[in-house]
């Protein structure tokens, strides 16, 4: 691997096409906060209203001046462990600051008073080798006048530094510290698998093609995709073959609903949405470009696969064709 | 006409004053496939389900290193034909490559196999001379679980090159190679014309001010623009005197809805959008302006023109010194 | 103070610790046009349909290069007064240009002729030195077919110069013509406070830290967001601590309304959104960040501060020492 000292993105040189025995390599692994801790499932049934979870998230550094957040000593990943509440659960974080830079966590979408803002500003941040808690609290959308709701916390959000480098946290996003943070309604579909991208700079998750994460399932699964936008550079998400709706859930709320339906969206710093389709639906199994569609930062290496197998599992006709042509289209283009 | 040979654009230097008598040359003419075929009107009645339309689309070189899409040999067009079908049916474009060149149709929201994908990735594009099918199909929303309902095709969708000189399509998009495609719901409302805007890098239509398009409609008539955005830059459009909902059809569902309203949205790579006015409801006839936000660029060049007529289709007091006044104003800002 | 010759931004270099004192500094004063004129607070009973409301403003030169909007000779401002109306009402403003520049005043989402398109395209401006009369109009939504309804004039809107330095008034937003508009629906929520935050090229109100507004209300209070976006630049505004349904009150409709739920949105040049939340609903009083979420942009001065001061208007624990860190981050950072 080589390293670009200014943005901290790497670049490998190592084929991945080994990687396709090991399914679960690029899939998000959620930390369950939701339900039984530990369980590689996502929960299905949730007490609502005031249940506290904790969990110890370690920021460490990683190869190549970039660090990561991760759930135990020497584990930590790029992005970080995807964090899910269901609307009325509160989540304490521990978080151990394994680095010898100042940093913190910082979400969105949720509650949290000032000494858990992790900005520098409210004076929440953890010193080097420092470990503080940092609490996160989630609500109910509750009527309000006028027929008017205010809303709750149910979304995909996500969370990330604020405190490495500037008062904003601009170098600990750009070097990694950043994850995925779902907070759900009781009532909402829970996916068969998760895949977390997140528009980095001018990376996918901190890596560029051809060693962007390739997501899998099998057609017909149920998966949700969580994308989130860091950095400095406007994007636009576009997946191929499948679309979603413009909502909090990526779906429909009725027969009549009026909503946008997309295949093509904004995902701008700090920017984040989610969405849920069933794989391969209505166009088969294959190899399905995800990629920002500014063409500059396509070619540039802004590209990723959505690789649906069959539903045994097995892989599709063409398929490891098309991955080897990614390989090698990758490592020409540059 | 100059021509920019890094971007393909072409300026003309003709006035385009003497274009005002013949109204439809700035019009697009949709492909009416989900009707009677080389009909001008779009269709009012369709069956649901299975149906199947041919279409056959020539891309070839223009002028000054251009490329459009046609539906007959030497009459291409940027942009291309506009495509429409409604839930249901589907699509088979028989697509000849005149040109010298690799290229490709990719459409955006709707579904096809691996073999129809329009990328090098997946093998799917016609080399020089070839000849290929691509077969588009499209879905109606149906209901999932919870009283969430999974997204039907229908959407203000476009289809673009995916393989001319990069991957990515970049050099043929810079070129020419796009066009709208509206996939429809039955019940939705027809328009009596239709416009289609695409902000391509610096341009609209791959054309600049003065010479960007004027579209025409009488006041009182329901008019739709399909807005579709490519290339590196973000873009907002705007449309003067004229406002839409932010939704699938770019009206409201009910009387209640709470949808945004807006005259100015994102407009970015690969992002569409499309709405439907009454021209000039609330504001008269005359000249109003759609251009592109952005300050810098609509200073450039990124504006054009919207001619409401009066309701008898003669023009309004004024409206010819709008006009001639846009003329000599972007010619003398150069 | 220094001046940017090239963009009219100006930079203070003057703590704001004393305007602590005086709430109400940097609180958006609205013009209440759809009330009692004068009156501080909005108003809360509005007729229905055609009532014509006058306001005389007053574009004038500041230090600095800069320009603004006022309702009295030598009292402009950045941003200019606030104009609120229900749909119905009609708006005449006398527009008094005591400038020796060619300006004017255009709309953003409601209904004007070509007269009061504030643009030299249409002949619509005021010469140095001339006053000149433009009328906006409103209307309610109203049912079209197919279920479908036409949307009406209400949203969270803008107006400003389209006329100085260019046809698209580039200088003249650029050195501060601007302000918000909001039209609302008759049932809509009236806000306590209201607060308009314009990110304006790389500038807040053509203001950068420290000396962006801090606005401040009671926890409890419900306080109005107006966000609009100028210039040439990508942004995306963040809120800490307070997120909003994306409709266009900010509100979800109903119970199972499905909208998005953000708290960070782009606000790309022409954008305007707004959102009501009850301060420090969920968290707890203190100084949260409203910040543009591009790092390079945070991290250059796009940051301002919400103070949510105790339910009896007391400053919160830790508030001050918050603000001093600003002030003196932000120096040091520059």
């Amino acid at each position: 691997m080589d390293n670009d000292a200014q943005t901290g993105l790497i670049r490998g040189r190592l084929s991945r096409r080994s990687m396709l025995a090991g399914a679960a390599a690029s899939v998000v692994t959620p930390v369950v906060v939701a339900g039984a801790a530990g369980s590689s499932a996502v929960a299905t049934v949730r007490a609502q209203g005031g249940v506290v979870r904790q969990v110890t998230i370690y920021a460490e550094p990683l190869v190549d001046g970039l660090y990561g957040y991760g759930r135990e000593p020497g584990k930590a990943t790029i992005p970080g462990p995807q964090l899910e509440l269901y609307e009325g659960d509160a989540l304490e974080i521990e978080l151990v600051n394994n680095t010898d830079q100042r940093l913190s966590i910082h979400p969105h979408g949720v509650d949290y008073d000032t000494a858990s803002d992790g900005s520098p500003l409210n004076d929440s941040f953890n010193e080097p080798g420092e470990t503080k808690t940092y609490v996160w609290k989630t609500t109910q959308r509750y009527e309000s006048i006028g027929g008017f709701w205010m809303p709750g916390s149910a979304g995909y959000w996500h969370y990330h530094d604020h405190a490495l480098g500037t008062d904003h946290g601009t170098m600990g996003i750009a070097k990694g510290l950043y994850g995925g943070l779902i907070v759900r309604r009781k009532g909402d579909i829970l996916p068969d698998k998760q895949f977390g991208i997140f528009f980095n700079e001018m990376s996918i998750n901190n890596k560029m093609a051809p060693d962007t994460p390739m997501f899998e399932a099998n057609q017909g699964e149920r998966v949700e995709f969580i994308c989130v936008g860091h950095g400095n550079q406007p994007h636009t998400f576009h997946l191929h073959a499948h679309r979603w709706a413009d909502t909090r859930t990526g779906m429909l709320a009725s027969e009549n609903d009026n909503a946008n339906v997309l295949d093509n969206k904004n995902l701008d710093p700090g920017n984040s949405f989610g969405f849920q389709v069933i794989a391969g639906e209505g166009v088969g199994p294959g190899v399905w470009m995800y990629h920002c569609h500014v063409q500059f930062h396509a070619d540039g290496g802004m590209v990723g696969l959505f690789l649906v197998r069959n539903p045994d599992g097995s892989m599709p006709a063409g398929a490891q064709d098309a991955i080897d042509r990614f390989m090698n289209h990758q490592h020409t283009g540059h």
